[in-house]
């Protein structure tokens, strides 16, 4: 059980977080966020803090945790906190030096005020979007875990496409999904799955509903699922039955576009720059306004992270970011297609960690 | 479609909020908390704020959910943001009077330094817990819905119960347990369920682990669903085969204790008072120590608000008021019970909604 959710590089991933410490002139920082602190220790319980700083790095928990702790974390020392996390670091003399960061975009006001209160002589840095940059960089253990997510949800992809016909809902369909997530060893599902047929799959975050699929409706399937802490996301659109003419015809556009974002990406592109290459072929062919959302995004420990792929994003596509690819378009009361694959940029381009067919199955 | 989840009675609810601001004297309050928002409007989408104000109530989502709001919404007006919700309450000129509440616990420290540097003459005032009496005291139509989700998960206990077998795992079970939640009308589980056997359910949260089940073995399995956005919650321990006599002994005083819990509990006790009484009688049998978690807490749009029943709690349990009531006795090493019914306390004192029996089932 030792180490399950382990990457065994704890160490190696706090230096340079220590270094970038020193640079903004913080001596103590308190992580608040739980998918920072699994990246960084594997530890997936409900409830944590970490302390960073040059003298020590500690974790710290709640009793309920006090097993799991011990199972899925090595390297680095665990605390579990009889009373609140302020008051045991307080206690226990834990918050070294005299600015203490703390991460801004996941504090709360009341947190902080709390903070503020019970810490004399100290001053509380809010710090923002500190991780992200790290984060965004995976190494060999994270696209392993990454892989094996997605090739979980290819397998579900392909058990459930023979359950679609005009008996079933699309929430029997999302719900098939989740179990046999779970079933083929993943966690769980990364988001909850979107299956959404008809006019509502022009809607590109629909919720799955309780009416029987229709012959003839497009139904786009977006799911993903988390394997060792890490997310897999991929859309697919299917046909119940002959689509028609103008659905085969968005499809073909953004198979098309799809393609041209996976051929095209190079490493040190700009979110924006392969977002805008992708959009001006769907503009081209005269849907740009039926592409309402950014390309993609990031996906690591969460399903949604840095560099994310849109029009006003400067995120830089580095060597070994993992994000999606995810053009789609939208006929509003008609229908909607999306595909959508994870990528991993390498030196010479991305690879696609989906590999199931992107042509358009008429079930 | 419409007001599926709509409780019809948004008017009804925002009346006595405005009358509290007036009290606290704040002119506008940023609602941030998405439990709040379906609670008061009925609204599931995963991006929302609300504005309440004497002069006008908003709901304020994206473009994502423009479908959902009209499906889901009635009686207050929405509106769909083309930038961020702050630049949208500004653009708008939405944010009325001088003093600007917002919810201390649910606004992080990034966004309320931008609300601060974009509103000018305006003061922010942080306001903690501003909804928790409100939401605690449940009105007919919440508590035919927590019925609902209460019957949902119990007919899906009866159903996973057979399935045990020393052929499967915690995990298994857990999977069936969330797939059976939906498939029986749930709109997912209220938490992961917690099917924890052997030394694991010594372990009050344990996380479903992937070793068979063994004969002889004592299994907690605490569970619970959304149903049109209500919560259920529920333990029951059971055994596979024979359990041993020291198994059977903590779970007899378990049982009796949360009997004892459901007989006393009575209008206007406090969450401390109700807790003590169900702990004198594990201690008088010498398992106190082993008890080391609160009674229980209340349900509702989250499956843990307000009333908190334990040491500390202050927390009135109020008539109409829906809670659970949860003794356990965990011994380290060999194996725990726990047996939880969420109740709603009516004049002469509080009623199950479950009605699965207590016994000791040796499966």
């Amino acid at each position: 059980m030792k180490r399950l959710n382990q990457l065994e590089n704890t160490g190696e991933r706090i230096e340079p977080l220590l270094k970038k410490m020193s640079q903004i002139g913080v001596d103590t920082f308190i992580v608040s966020d739980l998918h920072v602190i699994r990246w960084l220790t594997g530890f997936s319980g409900s409830s944590a803090r970490m302390l960073l700083s040059p003298h020590r790095n500690l974790l710290f928990t709640d009793f309920r945790y006090a097993e799991q702790v011990k199972q899925e974390v090595d390297g680095i020392e665990s605390i579990i906190i009889q009373n609140g996390y302020t008051d045991s670091f307080i206690e226990g003399g834990y918050l070294q030096g005299k600015r203490i960061a703390i991460q801004e975009e996941q504090v709360t006001v009341h947190e902080a005020r709390q903070l503020g209160e019970k810490l004399e002589g100290v001053e509380i840095v809010p710090v923002h979007g500190f991780f992200y940059e790290f984060r965004a960089i995976k190494n060999g253990k994270e696209i392993d875990c990454m892989k094996q997510a997605a090739a979980i949800s290819e397998q579900v992809l392909e058990q459930i496409l023979p359950l679609i016909s005009p008996d079933v809902t699309e929430a029997d369909i999302a719900a098939e999904i989740s179990y046999r997530h779970k079933r083929l060893g993943a966690e769980k599902d990364s988001f909850d799955p979107v299956v959404a047929s008809g006019p509502r799959s022009a809607l590109p975050h629909a919720r799955p509903g309780t009416d029987r699929f229709k012959p003839g409706a497009l139904i786009v399937i977006d799911m993903g699922c988390i394997y060792k802490g890490y997310a897999s996301d991929q859309t697919r659109t299917v046909s119940l039955g002959k689509a028609p003419d103008e659905a085969r015809k968005i499809h073909d556009i953004t198979r098309e576009a799809q393609q041209l974002g996976i051929d095209s990406a190079l490493p040190d592109m700009s979110g924006r720059e392969l977002d805008a290459l992708v959009r001006g072929y769907i503009e081209k062919h005269g849907y740009g306004e039926y592409f309402g959302h950014g390309l993609g995004h990031g996906v690591g420990v969460e399903v949604h992270e840095k560099p994310r792929l849109g029009k006003k994003s400067d995120d830089v596509l580095s060597v070994h970011s993992v994000f999606t690819i995810e053009p789609g378009i939208y006929l509003p009361g008609k229908y909607g297609v999306r595909i959508e694959d994870t990528v991993v940029m390498e030196e010479g381009g991305v690879v696609p960690f989906q590999h199931f067919t992107k042509e358009l199955i008429e079930l």
